[in-house]
């Protein structure tokens, strides 16, 4: 005989999955309008009369989607298509890796493999404000190395600088993925050989601007190598 | 001054603030303790004390981190790291691109770049376990294509398969991403020309299975060009 916790587990579950399926049903909604970002929801009313469900469900679903980065909630203005629909920080669930070692060399196979492509195309198809942005970037990484401060983040962005600067849409989003172990093997290593990095960076964004595509995949794959055998050494040191 | 309906919105936006705070410091919970998937979570009474907050706001947060696959709360049983932690269907949010067409050349673009690299990987490093999937998923692709029924959700499974025979982690989990389009491409181009799929297929997985990887580099690099003169006809007969 069920118990009343059990009764109300039940409950909740229940509820759940009406929100869930909901949600899937507001999703389709965006969807199938073509909604784009910034694009407002009907209010909560008419989507209890479209759905056919309460007020209450409604909510959960747009908290569910809320949480997937797909709508946002403006308060007292309505609900709206999130910025970046769809898209989250760790997106593979990479934080959740516990052999950290070997994510980061199947990591960095990936971006030897890709990032001296990146930069080759970034050669080609850059245009003025493209290298102008990735120029401004390379010097802030500089600019924090000089100083002592920790560089790692801007270090990520200048290698997505180079990502845009291919002007295909998909590249860009890419790189938080590939270089997700940046963080942690930059800060095992105690930021050391950072004069290696500038030298390197410099050198890529130099190719890059006077459109040197195999310039460029010779400077990134350089620098990745070079990685690579720091992975390696603390690796040795253990 | 404040009317009762924007009191309920900032009650709730005010909740909704505290419940993503709260989600994030259960998920630094997971991460500090190493949990993994399937470990239990402590239960409700316990993180309300440990977080200093209330029963609603402890199932609040985790209701955002069920939308994003980080837990799983099962009836009567309690709370449980997700299988796949923080994996989720889409995590670029693709399906929100309206310019089909640029997505289609964009992903296409990656996929050629990565897919005959993948292919040579997985030539020298598939052990007997990774063949036997690999050639019955080709097998199971070319059934469907006999049969006349949809073969492209399998499709997508077969080079996932070639994925996995790479033994790196982190490059399966992106073919998801890069066979975004296959499904909305293949279905544009009404299934056609499929015998020349099953060729194509039969190379790559027979060039694998024999350890040669500048054959299955080259044989999945004429299957992405092929498909890639299919979307340009396609283009073209518009």
């Amino acid at each position: 005989m069920a118990t009343t916790i059990q009764l109300d587990a039940m409950r909740e579950t229940g509820r759940s999955l009406l929100a869930e399926q909901v949600a899937e049903r507001i999703n389709q909604y965006i969807l199938d309008h073509n909604l784009a970002s910034g694009d407002k929801l009907p209010n909560e009313f008419e989507l209890c009369e479209q759905l056919g469900v309460g007020r209450g469900t409604i909510r959960e679903a747009e908290k569910i989607l809320v949480a997937r980065n797909i709508l946002s909630v403006q308060r007292g203005r309505g609900t709206f298509v999130a910025e970046k629909t769809g898209e989250i920080d760790d997106p593979l669930g990479l934080s959740y890796r516990h052999d950290h070692a070997a994510l980061a060399r199947d990591l960095l196979e990936i971006r030897i493999q890709m990032e001296p492509w990146i930069a080759s195309l970034a050669a080609q198809r850059a245009d003025e404000a493209d290298l102008e942005r990735m120029m401004a970037q390379c010097m802030k990484v500089e600019e924090l190395i000089r100083r002592g401060i920790d560089h790692l983040e801007e270090d990520k962005k200048f290698h997505q600088c180079i990502a845009e600067c291919t002007h295909n849409a998909v590249v860009p989003k890419l790189i938080p993925i590939i270089t997700f172990s940046v963080t942690l093997f930059g800060r095992l290593s105690r930021n050391s050989l950072v004069d290696e990095t500038v030298r390197q960076h410099r050198r890529i964004a130099e190719a890059i601007c006077a459109g040197n595509a195999e310039g460029a995949r010779a400077a990134m794959l350089e620098h990745l190598y070079a990685n690579k055998a720091r992975i390696e050494a603390m690796k040795d040191e253990k």
